[in-house]
């Protein structure tokens, strides 16, 4: 499988938000997650990068 | 490996960008993507989903 897992960057931390998932739907100043087993999470942030090879997402506060 | 090819979505059709997508990097207006053969690319679009069990980022192009 190839999900990747969801990072919340915090100045220089990064904190798991969802492990495995594997659709991602940005909206307006929000993100909507789902994983493979099928828990969704929303939240107010933005995508700052996608390394998929290492299954990470980055994603960083959406101060707008 | 868990990269993912990327489509731009234009009307009803999903042309493919760029394959074998390891890093993406969202800008200001603009997307920048580095395969795993290491090829760069520049659009000018968002992300509309990423459906990473599909390996397949769909991006759409961007009006602002």
């Amino acid at each position: 499988m190839c999900e990747a897992n969801a990072y919340l960057r915090r100045g220089n931390r990064e904190e798991l938000v969802l492990e495995a998932v594997d659709k991602l739907i940005p909206g307006p100043g929000q993100i909507t997650m789902i994983n493979i087993f099928g828990e969704q999470k929303i939240l107010k942030a933005k995508i700052l990068e996608l390394s998929l090879v290492d299954h990470k997402i980055i994603l960083g506060e959406n101060n707008d």
